[in-house]
C-alpha cells in the first residue's frame, strides 16, 4: 500500500479526500488525514477502510515528523504560512510534497535540497493558482509548437455564486475567505502591460477600471486587475508579449458598487475605529461622512458619492442594511475592513442549499504566418452543495491527481515547482475533463488593444 | 561669554543665526555654527566677531562630542532623525538642548536622564510645531483662567507663497521640502472629532473634504485635515472637547486640482515606474490611463477625471506642462511621487525675488456663563526674500528666543518638553510681537458644527 499523509481537512479538502478514497482500491492507497479537528477529518472519511483520521498539530514537531516519516508522500492543505515545517521534514525523511499554495520564499529555498534528494515539491496546483497555470501553458505551448508567436495573454478567475443561487443585487456571496475579498487589491498599485506600455492603477481606482467578459451560457462578467499581472511573465516564457493582464471576475455592477466602500475608506485594514463594539451599522457609515446635526446619513452618503436615489447601486446598499441603527457591530477594536466584513457576512453567507461557481477566462493572442490570431478559453464549474463546492473541486482534484501522478512515477522532474511543464499539466487536464472541469476554446478575431495596428 | 553650539546651517537657520548675532553683544554670546558645509555657515555669519563656523559631521562622535563639551547649550537644526546622537552627548556633558522637531521616541526616552541632570531639552519650538503650540495654549489658558470651558479647538497652518509673488494658477510654490508636500496626507486615514463623533477620511478623499477659512486682508483659504488631529488632545488638556481638528492651509482651488494627482496615483511613493529615466512627462501621465491607439492622453485624462475643457482646473495642468512629449523625467528607478515632484519643481520653485508666507488660523470654542463663545486667532508672516523667509523667521526666532531664555534662567523646568507652559510661551510670544510675528484675535459668534444645538 502507498501511504498518503494529508495535513488539513478544511473546506477545500472534501473533493481531494473523495478522489483519493474513490481511487484507493485501484491505486492501492492508504490515506492518513491529520487535522487539529479529528471530527471534521472523520466526517469526510466516513467508514472508508483505506483511510485513518489522526489528531495532528503541525507545530508539534514530534507528532508531525512521526506522521511524515510513515508516509510516502505528504499533501499539505493548511494555510500557506504553515507548510514550511512539514516541508523541512519532507527533506529530512525524503518524502515528496504537494500544496495548492503560492511558493513562498522559504519553500523556494528548499529547491536545491529537494533536487539533491530527487524529491518533487509540487506547489500552486489548486485552481488559482493551479488550473490557471496548467490550462494557460497547454495553449501557449500548443501555439508555440505550431509556429505561433505569443503577443497577448490575459487571464481572469472568479469565485462566485452559481446562477441558481444568485439571489441578491450584488450577484455575489462569499465562496472563499471573506477577509481576502474585503481587502482584495490593497497593498500597492496594480501593474500590467498593454501594447508594450506599462500601466498602473492605484487601489482607489481599481474598481473603476474594469473590463467586460462574456461567457457562453453564463452571460456577462466584469474583471478588475490583479496586483501584479507580470508575476508569471518570465515563468510562462512571455518576456516579449505586448499585453499581459490578470484579473478577478465579478458579475457586472459589483465593482461600481464596491468602489463606494473603497472611496469611503471602509475597506481599510490599517487602523481601528474608536468604540467599534458599541456602534450601529449606521454609526459606522457615518464615521466616514462629514458631521451634520440635521442631514441624514443616507443623504450625506448619496451626496458624497453622487448617487441618485433611483440608481440601482443605491438599492444594493439598502439590501445590506448598511444604514441600520439597530444592528450592532459588536467587534472590539475592529478595523473598518473587519466591520465591513461583518456587515457583508449578514447578507453574503452561502446557505446550505447554495451552490458556488468558479469561472476562468483566458485570452491568447498570437502572430502566425504574418497574421494576428486569438484563442479564448473559458471554464465554468458549478458546485454541488456547501461541502462539495466548485472551489473544493477545482482546488482538490488537481492536488489529488498530482499526488497520484507523483506516486505513479508520471511526474519525474525533482525540485520545488509549479505545474507549467507538459509532463505535469497534460495528464492532469485530461483527467479533469472526466470530472467536468474542462475548457471551451474558441478561435476569435484578434482584438488586443490596437486591432488596427495604428 | 555664554557659548551656543548651533548644529546645521540650512535654509531655516538664517533668522535664527541673525537673531543670535544681533543679541550677541548685549547677551554676551559666542555662537559656534557647525555644518558639513562650512561655507554656508560662514556666509550667514559674515565677519561677525562673536561667531565661528566649524566643519561638523554629527556622525563623527569625536568631533561631535568635542563641540558639545565646549558649549553651554546646543541647538540642533538638523533633520529630526539626526538629533538623537547630539542629544545623548548633551546628557553625558550636561548641556541643555533646543530643537524645532517633533519629539521622537528616542528623544522622549531621554526625559528621565534630562530631569536627573536638571537639563532642559526643548523641542517643537519652531512654527508648526512651535508657534501653534504656544499661541494655542496662551488662549486656552486664558479662557480657562477666565472660567470658560473649552468645547472646540481647530488649528490650521499653511506655508504658502506671498500674494505679491503669487503668479501661478495653483497659487502655490514650494516654500518647504517639496517631497513632504507631494506625499502629504499619506500613511493612513485622517482622524478627527466633530461634535463628539470620530470622523475618518481616507487619503484618496482627503483633498475633497476641505473647509474654507477667511483671513482679514488676505482673502480666502481652504484646509484639508492632518493625519492625526487628536495628537495633542491630552497634552493641551482638551480631553473633553467635542470638536478637535487640525489642518493644512492652501489657497482655494489647490486641493480640487491636487486631488487629480491623488486619484491617478501620481503621488504614490511605494513603487518605482518602469524605465522612468526615458519617459516624457506625457508618458508618465499616460501610465496611469488606459491604453488607446487613438485617443490623446489629454482626452483620456479629462475623461477619467470628468474634467470639462473650460474648467479652470484644466488650465492648471496645462500650466505645469504635464502633457509635454519633450520634457523628460530623467530620474532612474523613480517612484510616481518623485517624478511628480520633479514636474512640479519646474513650475513651483521660488525665484530669488519671490517671498513666502506663513498663515496660521486657530478657532477656540468655549462655554461660559451658560453661553457658547468663539475666538478666532490668525497670524500672517510674509518673508523678505529667499534667505530671510517667513518660514526661517517663524521657525528660527522661537528657537533663538528659547535658547536665550534657557541660558538666562527664565525657563527652568527640566526634561524633554514642548512649549506649552506659560513659563515658556508667554515671554517668547511677547518677544515675537516685536518682530511682526503676532496673532490677531477676534471674538466671533460660536459656530461649531451644531450651532442650533439640535
Amino acid at each position: 500500500m502507498r501511504k498518503i499523509l494529508l495535513i488539513g481537512a478544511g473546506k477545500s479538502s472534501s473533493h481531494l479526500i473523495k478522489h483519493l478514497l474513490d481511487t484507493s482500491q485501484s491505486e492501492n492507497l492508504h490515506i492518513t488525514i491529520g487535522d487539529l479537528n479529528v471530527d471534521s477529518a472523520k466526517r469526510l472519511i466516513g467508514d472508508h477502510p483505506n483511510a485513518t483520521a489522526i489528531h495532528l498539530d503541525v507545530f508539534n514537531s514530534n507528532s508531525r515528523s512521526n506522521a511524515i516519516k510513515n508516509a510516502d508522500i505528504v499533501v499539505s492543505m493548511l494555510p500557506a504560512r504553515f507548510h514550511i515545517e512539514a516541508a523541512k521534514d519532507c527533506i529530512v525523511y525524503k518524502k515528496h510534497m504537494v500544496t495548492a499554495s503560492y511558493v513562498s520564499k522559504e519553500m523556494q529555498e528548499l529547491d536545491e535540497d529537494a533536487k539533491a534528494n530527487k524529491l518533487i515539491f509540487m506547489n500552486e496546483i489548486g485552481v488559482d493558482p493551479g488550473i490557471d497555470h496548467m490550462s494557460a501553458m497547454q495553449v501557449i505551448d500548443r501555439i508555440r509548437d505550431d509556429g505561433g508567436k505569443m503577443i497577448l495573454f490575459e487571464s481572469f478567475t472568479g469565485g462566485l455564486v452559481a446562477p441558481e443561487s444568485d439571489d441578491n443585487l450584488w450577484h455575489y456571496k462569499f465562496t472563499w475567505n471573506p477577509r481576502n475579498v474585503v481587502v482584495a487589491g490593497q497593498g500597492g498599485a496594480a501593474k500590467f502591460l498593454q501594447e508594450n506600455q506599462f500601466k498602473y492603477i492605484p487601489y482607489h481606482r481599481l474598481f473603476r477600471r474594469t473590463e467586460y467578459l462574456d461567457v457562453e451560457g453564463y452571460g456577462r462578467f466584469e474583471a478588475y486587475a490583479n496586483r501584479d499581472s507580470l508575476k508569471y511573465q518570465h515563468v510562462y516564457g512571455l518576456d516579449h508579449v505586448k499585453t499581459l493582464y490578470r484579473g478577478t471576475m465579478r458579475r457586472v455592477g459589483f465593482s461600481r458598487a464596491w468602489n463606494v466602500f473603497v472611496q469611503l475608506g471602509m475597506t481599510d485594514d490599517s487602523y481601528t475605529i474608536e468604540d467599534s463594539a458599541n456602534m450601529s451599522y449606521r454609526d459606522f457609515v457615518n464615521a466616514f461622512l462629514p458631521y451634520s446635526p440635521t442631514d441624514s446619513v443616507e443623504l450625506k452618503f448619496r451626496h458624497a458619492l453622487k448617487i441618485d436615489q433611483d440608481d440601482i447601486i443605491w438599492d444594493k446598499f439598502l439590501e445590506l442594511d448598511l444604514f441600520s441603527a439597530e444592528k450592532r457591530v459588536e467587534l472590539v477594536n475592529a478595523t473598518p475592513a473587519q466591520i465591513l466584513q461583518k456587515i457583508l457576512m449578514d447578507s453574503w453567507t452561502l446557505s446550505e442549499a447554495d451552490k458556488d461557481m468558479i469561472v476562468m477566462y483566458h485570452k491568447f493572442g498570437y502572430e502566425k504566418d504574418g497574421k494576428k490570431h486569438q484563442i479564448d478559453a473559458t471554464m465554468v464549474v458549478v458546485g454541488e452543495d456547501q461541502t462539495y463546492t466548485a472551489m473544493s473541486k477545482t482546488v482538490g482534484l488537481p492536488v489529488a491527481m498530482a499526488t497520484l501522478d507523483i506516486l505513479n512515477g508520471k511526474i519525474t522532474s525533482p525540485g520545488v515547482q509549479i505545474p507549467i511543464s507538459k509532463e505535469v499539466y497534460f495528464p492532469i487536464l485530461e483527467q479533469l475533463k472526466h470530472h467536468g472541469v474542462a475548457f471551451k476554446e474558441k478561435q476569435v478575431p484578434y482584438l488586443g488593444y490596437n486591432p488596427l495596428n495604428l
